[in-house]
């Protein structure tokens, strides 16, 4: 069933754009642009060393590739898990295929070979295929398409049959993709079955075939699915509450995300990847309108999105309560893929701004330190005596996979991936928007990038290869007030919030360095955001700290903790190498709650508001939140009331 | 199907215990407390005109009725909707029955025996009886007990028949009763079928079913279910996640509430009838733990329960965030009756100021003032612009009927037995708790009693009937600072949080005044409650107010009224005879936030907190919270930020 080509046709990366594509910066292919140590190649690691194998594994032991392997008519029996079951498949694939793309290995190759073969055999001759429809569903297809995920699955596979293609250049899942998607343009758009899929992802997959491929048609099919949600065909075909489904608004007149969180936002990643594809400026517009929207009032300080835990939706405006935050890691690794391609039609610096806010904070901590365990929902509060210590663990714990499991390969293809969200390159030069060590190339040059980011704000980019004038454009994040600049150690201005730009006839050897201030940073909320009210978060460089209960003394707990801006500003970085694969901790100034020890619930109230801290100040470390629940699970908080 | 016996044995009210049960208090019945105009008598009235109209109407057009004449054989066809859709014709049956007791009314009783007829045709020659396990089940019994709510119907089939035999006399209904709880009690038990039923409530029916048989088993049985629960039984039989069928912790060991939370409750209020009927102290005991460990740290100061849209569950300690809070109206009903089952036992009245906070602030909020429309779901909060218009309705309005429709009848029974929960006996004398207009019989003594609570806080209780010397108690609220009484014009003393005893030889003629001072309150919570930090909630009497949108002039939107309490001490009271059926409003002294104008959601934060009012003071009326959301929808807020 597997066969080669000649290889990759666009650069091997997610969402690469055609050469006609309207768009500002173009992704640099795996391979061009390597994180080679430090912070995220750790994590890289973990995820090639434990977590695409365990997640081979799980797919057999949790039943996904058995179900193929019935539709194929190769086992007997009932398909089991949620309907879209196959999706983990792909999304794995997806993985083992950027994670190839990334380093050639032999045995991650013989397990894509291995898992395309069962997928391809299930695949009916007409080109359908979802094997829990076509054993479950007895073969029906499309008649419960808001539910059935029939599209979602075949937009997962479409994209793990480019990633596939993109870094080993085997056509063999790409043959079963093109074949599925030929019977959807046979099936689907204009003038023939006139439906959308409940959960949206097939816009980016289609476009994304359309790019390995070519065949316009793909396109043409996404472009329709986008352009014809928001029209009544889900609540009228269905009667089905059409918020949910991202079907209440036409994209176009969208200006804030809402109901499922990560259908909203694969959804407009969709959208993107069309209006990139389609010089569609006004689709863009909107989808800029939408995005402010969202960080208007829908983004938890984390960047995580999707507050509400019933139907794992966004809230109203401002409801972002830490305690009950859902913010599911898959609707971070959405909105981490929507921000991405604003980032390339626009080039502006606000959206690689978020992808780092969003990858440090809201999407890291769904996966443990180790590779193993993961967080589908990710709190930013949890109250001491919350449960019985054998429920809270089952309740609010890392757990190692899930019946519903769409978090742990969707973490596993974007870490597979994630050296392509490093840097972009374009006509100009060469545009590094996340810092990692690692050598990036574009334009003709190539870089050295050295850091010791996040825990050190300095960067330092070396030029090892040069096609003479070019531009260099380093992001400078908007936290980073006071970042400065050098080129071959001569000062420049770097302004927060946009790209420094350095152009000139750069030689080998020459070096661009940034100076980011690793300052404690305390942030607020706006008054709106009820839930935080008298709170305060401690930010240094890109991480959001928190207090976790296994860092304080005895008598203290996490829920507790007052602390005073102005003290707050004082706190001491260390940097703890035995703690938590090592992090930078923050000593914390802070205050014991006088008030929380007796009386009843509800209380007359004062004039003023009860003092909150005793005198006494105590110093307690604060730890990157992307590492809490690493050990003993106990009380954790990321916003601290004032004293 | 429909015969006559002598008449009840027992009270004619809710819960009414034996002779030989270990009570403090006992009901007075229905037609010996009365009441007989003034605040509940008009909702009162809303629900015999309008409520109990609709709900026969419902049960017809909402498919409940027809399930069980397909069950019965008399019409073909699937049954429809949720899997409990028996126990809304039963609560439906309930509530007509207690008001028939109420007021005898032919068209009424025609009803419940229409209704009965259609009931009593489903049933199994066995006594078995549940139409969509019958039809849709095709017959199959108990083998998903902890979903197939056979139990939960069959308890509010004995809480209906038992209303309705002790209203009107008539036994068609109990003879069913009867029959179905022969049934259980020769398959379940010890020996027998060892299993509980997901959502308790068959524990209280039983009960009530006991009192008004003298049938042993009946008790016995309800006995083993209460202690059943917490040892596997569901886990094991099932694999369910235990919590949310309160299975996780035996009832005796419980310490605060946990999962569903209408299983909860309902499931301790039929512990305390087994344990008033046993004489378990034991048990009671852990009740009153438990009981304490909810008002600590898991009720809403409108005193409803369960904050968590997923699952409908209690939320950990002190997750009781406004905007998004449950507080399903059930939920309130349940604690209700747990609350006044465990003032029957005790004679504390702090179990009547919890029911006098929900009744007024938790339970009657969930239906409209002419009782046509209902909330399921009680939010403290709603935000400004949330969603558009027809999306807010849908979501966020009141509904006049419900797919699952558990709260409307659940409403209808309440308040067609409310005169039950005004007063109670003992040997002493008379109890009086809630303070309406109207007659008390009790102790051979009977009470004429007239106030315009909750507007005004006097309350006159004028002897009409006396056996000479007695007791007359009248619960002074915890709330009520300053509480005066006289008994024939001299002062006595009144504390609050007890009961003013009056003890002597009354004579006809003689009044016992109490004067609750109706002075507005300024509460705040816990700082625990970290979604209400910083913020007050204003109280006058029993009522919790709100600001609603309605109300506010243009351009200050309710999300941004601040406060300041010394100012809102003087916040003036107003009548309202035209407004939403006559209401006190209290003009409120507020202030517009500056802050929520512009900015980003995250910002630097200063070393105090902004200032959050201008200088400017606006006065607003605020509503009481139980009726808001009876006109055009808007945002609303119980909890005012501190300007």
């Amino acid at each position: 069933m597997t066969s080669t080509t000649a290889g990759p046709t666009v650069p091997s990366a997610p969402a690469a754009p055609t050469a006609a594509a309207a768009v500002a910066l173009r992704p640099v292919p795996l391979g061009d642009s390597t994180i080679t140590s430090g912070f995220w190649f750790e994590r890289m690691q973990a995820n090639r060393r434990q977590a695409i194998r365990t997640g081979y594994e799980k797919l057999e032991t949790a039943g996904n590739l058995r179900n193929l392997r019935i539709a194929a008519g190769q086992e007997q029996g009932e398909v089991t898990g949620p309907i879209f079951m196959d999706s983990d498949v792909y999304k794995w694939l997806e993985a083992a295929g950027w994670e190839y793309g990334r380093q050639a290995d032999d045995e991650v190759l013989g397990w894509i070979r291995e898992v395309t073969d069962v997928v391809a055999a299930a695949q009916a001759p007409d080109g359908y295929l979802d094997s829990v429809q076509q054993v479950r569903g007895k073969g029906e297809r499309y008649t419960g398409l808001h539910w059935s995920h029939e599209h979602y699955c075949a937009g997962h596979l479409f994209q793990a049959a480019v990633a596939v293609h993109r870094s080993t250049g085997e056509t063999g899942l790409l043959d079963v993709a093109v074949k599925l998607a030929d019977h959807l343009v046979a099936t689907f758009g204009a003038g023939k079955t006139e439906e959308v899929d409940g959960h949206p992802v097939v816009e980016m997959g289609l476009v994304e075939l359309f790019r390995e491929t070519g065949t316009r048609e793909y396109l043409d099919l996404a472009r329709w699915f986008v352009d014809a949600r928001g029209h009544g065909i889900i609540q009228t075909k269905h009667d089905a509450e059409p918020t949910y489904f991202s079907d209440r608004v036409p994209v176009r007149e969208q200006t804030s995300p809402e109901g499922h969180s990560v259908r909203a936002v694969y959804l407009t990643a969709g959208a993107a990847d069309v209006a990139a594809e389609t010089g569609d400026a006004e689709l863009l517009a909107a989808l800029v309108r939408q995005w402010e929207g969202m960080l208007a009032s829908k983004t938890y300080v984390t960047g995580g999105i999707g507050s509400r835990w019933d139907w794992e939706q966004f809230g109203d405006h401002y409801e972002l309560g830490p305690d009950r935050a859902y913010a599911e890691t898959c609707a971070a690794i959405g909105s981490v893929q929507w921000t991405w391609r604003m980032l390339l039609a626009t080039g502006d610096a606000r959206y690689a701004d978020l992808v780092e806010r969003t990858l440090y904070n809201a999407f890291l901590p769904g996966v443990s330190l180790a590779g193993t365990e993961y967080f589908y929902v990710n709190a930013l509060q949890l109250r001491h005596g919350a449960f019985p210590e054998e429920e809270r663990s089952a309740t609010h714990g890392r757990r190692p996979w899930f019946d519903c499991a769409c978090c742990p390969p969707n973490i596993m293809r974007t870490l597979s991936s994630l050296d392509a969200y490093v840097a972009t390159s374009s006509t100009d030069g060469v545009q590094v928007h996340q810092f990692t060590t690692g050598t990036v190339s574009g334009a003709g040059a190539t870089l050295d990038v050295t850091t010791d980011y996040p825990w050190d704000g300095t960067v330092r980019v070396q030029v090892a290869r040069t096609p003479g004038e070019f531009e260099l454009a380093l992001r400078v994040p908007a936290w980073a007030e006071g970042a400065m600049a050098t080129v071959n150690g001569s000062a420049v201005e770097a302004v927060p919030g946009e790209y420094l730009r350095v152009r000139r006839e750069f030689a080998v050897g020459d070096v661009v360095e940034l100076v980011l201030p690793m300052t404690v940073r305390v942030v607020e909320a706006d008054p709106r955001v009820d839930a935080v009210r008298g709170c305060v978060v401690v930010e240094r460089g890109p991480l959001v700290y928190a207090v976790e209960q296994a860092d304080l003394p005895g008598g203290l707990v996490a829920d507790d903790v007052r602390v005073r801006v102005a003290e707050l500003r004082g706190a001491q970085p260390e940097h703890r190498p035995d703690l938590l694969e090592g992090v930078t901790v923050l000593q914390l100034p802070v205050h014991a709650a006088l008030s929380a020890a007796t009386g009843p619930l509800y209380r007359p109230a004062g004039d003023d508001p009860a003092p909150q801290g005793a005198d006494e100040t105590l110093t307690v470390p604060a730890i990157p939140y992307y590492a809490w629940a690493n050990r003993e699970l106990g009380a954790m908080r990321v916003w601290f009331p004032r004293a």
